[in-house]
């Protein structure tokens, strides 16, 4: 049966800690998580870094360089860090990471949009923190600026260090963004995508949505492209997975995506997501990637070659 | 048979005088091809304004007040003037056109998004006014903001002033924020779509993405929208006016979209674009709807409550 | 949580005993099966009728009746019988069964169309009984009519006895046949669908297949109908059970179907099938839905109006 | 630009004469019609017998030769005859044709259906021939019988005689059906395929629908495959057309599959639907390809190959 890989996302920029108090973000809690996720078959370990006091998303080079070094000490797992920054920050230090570090693999977003998790804010009185509020509302007036200068850059970023992108697809647009990057030589075929369906601002999470992007990635990049697929929320990140995975994709799922077990039920632990994924995937006899597997189903280069 | 309104887009902010010598900028050369248009059977004349000297995007409160007035007095066409704006100008800047105009339609950008026009650049050496080559590169690193906070606030200007919304879609994503609009109460249903396929940073101009797109507004909107389409470039957007009108949509076509007739001719006016669709329509035995007919089918308030 | 019927085929016609040791014919054990699927999760049990010395197909109302007593004595389950008949019968000899038992639910066929079996033939050198090979080869030759007379002739049966149609969809003409038979007034909504994907002659089992069926019957019907939904051979049921339940769907499985419960591995009952399947259920965190529900949701009359 | 093949499809056996006295059926009136459609840009000639009397269907090998002679007189067409038959008749009479004059391209139907042309009975209180009621009527109990034999039978003569089948597709299945004739060896790629959509019994004719056959044959032969296609009736035969050869295929029209040029407006003529599915091409920028340039596409043997 065909191998699956799953990533998982353990915080992300999205979730503030009064949505769960599960949400890992001091660094031994990250990558204790990542342990255990390891173990529950992850393959791939996404990475925001966050303050170790407060939760804030804080995409520090040195706090990226602590979860690198603390979750390569417990694991064999791929660790993907993100590059996704954050409000008002530049291109060059967003993708600063990878040129420190030069990991394995890292994300990289491909097209700008509004990515609203305001809405968020009404369901809560109070927060835990005094950043959460203000740092949601913020999203109402924010956009998640990826120019195409900026996809130029980054692309140079990871050919140089020869990381592999973790191209995000939030909309159909951004395919055809990525196609013109493989034109212009910004990245290089074959690809590996992550579509996130589901962001308040891209393209919503069903099937028909999923379908239709698998599709037109087939048109545009034919047999040289591999994907993962995530669904924002609960049940989005469970459906979407199991519907990826039957459809020829690997799935992600993690706290960063979604909070939830299941209904009205918040997960413990970013592995207690994996857990429930790596069921689905053995009910419908697939198998799970091992690390080493995913790093040759994706091409990548090898721990031997990470600067951390 | 079915009414097809027929929009045409007159210059828009894309094409540069470099392009095609045919590109109207001066406002009487504007007016005169609205009235050939709507001659040719458009109904709705969508206007740019751009400086009368060398043609560059201008979207001045005053330019907008002659266009409309010197096109009211050649003919009844429904006017529909962009709040796109240009880059740096604020949303109250760009949406003033209409709380100063009261205009009975306008249109109305629903999602951030990068806008690419630098691809442009390598087809000329040699450019007729100086602007342009920095304004087509400037757009590498440009987005187009459309915040939540923006829509918000353009909501509120449309719904004070009776103008209906025509909502500017270039992803599905778009739709989604459009949905979310509507749920907020920004705008309200029954709600008028442009669909518009082919740019560099939206998605591309295909039947089966206009066929998902329409799918995705009709699982949100149910049968409470109208909608339109036009493809970028040629042939798209005669390809996407022709499937467009047969699976039940609204067309448009003009310079700002695409500068040519057929394949290596450049069309000489936004007339001669409006010819061939209603040509095309016709021997599809569609019948052109009248500027009259097109205030009913999209719920106009008349030109009786316009402000110009 | 949705509830899902789950619906297990216990022998069918197209599976013959050389295939698999474990597919039930004698009424004794097509009834402990049915009791073991009820058990299991199933809601509705669909039956044919096989020789009780040789396991060879024979649509007798005896054997019906037979079954049918049988099963009720066991467990309160809705039983399905078939009007899919043999070669050769005539459609008030299959559809007898409806008129002398008056079931809560009965199949009725939507089409005709080749049913080829004969495939199966060269994977087994020799077989279980004399009659199999031919029964097998003679598909080769074979349409499963059902006439435009016959659906008319059925839906007459069906409305006369109060028993609800399980409208069996092998191909999207299948679903315009049914739009023609409501418009004739043959049957009425709502209606109850059951799409079959893989058979040879019919459409093929993937989730675009099954998306497209879907959207078709929405087009046609609207929200006036609910469906289910089986795949062919495995993995495609577990496949097509998966994306359907979670696209708003109920699901069948069963030796009819299917024989394998995983890669190379038979199943030894139906009732593993059915496990299977209400495992990956609520993994996905559905709830099954009783024979009772089961009677609510699809509005069957009850068992005080069978006739057996 | 792309050369769009047209066929002509001249009589068929659906439209009766009471429907449109322009539909012919003399030997010489059919060869005229020919002419007529070759000159205005039909490639292909798809031909059914009548009964020069009454016009009834007769698919007597005498009157092909008849008809495939008078057409050669006249034009430089490819002349595809039909092997659809008619009720009764065995298949080695329906492919006698093929073996007798070894056209080029024949017409090779690939799955069983219901075909139902009894509905149109009632729009008429009186026909012009005693045959035409009770031939429409007996529709209503009627299967186009193709079994998996048929389709090895006929595979086999296409094959001997070097005749290009040209395989009618009216439902998804088909296509399936079309992959085991290939994979069997019962036909060779690349395959021509003429999708027929709107025929009661199989697939409607919507966009939705084309695209669904296009993606599911494109995922079937890759690349290895051409494709035309008609819709059955006013306005679905242009609507089809039009789309088709937006979308990379060829058209069919022709009075076999509607009788209407424009609403309520009865064809004069075969090559008036000719006409305007030519001027639907040019106004789109088409080519029209000629017989010699259909032959090249399609791969045809050539006339000097023919046994007529």
């Amino acid at each position: 049966m065909r191998k699956v890989i799953v990533t998982a996302a353990l915080t992300g920029n999205m979730v503030v800690p009064t949505q769960t108090e599960y949400l890992p973000y001091k660094p031994d809690h990250i990558a204790e998580e990542a342990r255990r996720c390891w173990e529950a078959g992850a393959a791939i370990i996404h990475i925001h870094p966050r303050d170790p006091e407060n939760g804030r998303p804080v995409p520090s080079i040195e706090l990226f360089g602590e979860l690198l070094t603390k979750i390569k000490a417990k694991c064999d797992a791929v660790v993907c860090p993100s590059t996704g920054g954050g409000p008002g920050m530049s291109v060059e230090h967003r993708v600063a990471v990878v040129r420190r570090y030069r990991p394995e693999i890292a994300s990289f977003n491909t097209g700008s949009m509004n990515f609203g998790m305001f809405n968020i804010v009404k369901r809560y009185s109070e927060f835990k923190f005094s950043w959460e509020r203000d740092y949601l509302e913020s999203t109402r007036d924010f956009v998640f600026k990826n120019t195409f200068s900026d996809l130029q850059y980054m692309g140079s970023v990871f050919r140089e260090t020869g990381t592999k992108p973790e191209l995000e697809i939030y909309d159909v647009g951004h395919l055809y963004n990525v196609a013109f990057m493989v034109s212009e030589g910004w990245i290089e075929l074959p690809i590996h995508i992550q579509f996130v369906l589901g962001v308040l601002g891209g393209i919503g999470a069903s099937i028909e949505n999923l379908l239709h992007l698998k599709s037109v990635a087939t048109r545009l990049f034919q047999d040289r492209f591999t994907w993962s697929v995530t669904g924002i929320g609960y049940p989005a990140e469970f459906v979407m997975a199991t519907h990826g995975m039957l459809v020829g994709g690997h799935v992600r799922v993690g706290l960063e995506d979604n909070i939830k077990l299941s209904p009205g039920i918040l997960a413990k632990s970013n592995a207690e997501l994996v857990e429930k994924v790596v069921k689905i995937a053995r009910n419908l006899d697939f198998d799970i990637a091992t690390p080493d597997e995913a790093r040759d189903i994706l091409g990548l280069k090898g721990m031997d070659k990470v600067g951390y």
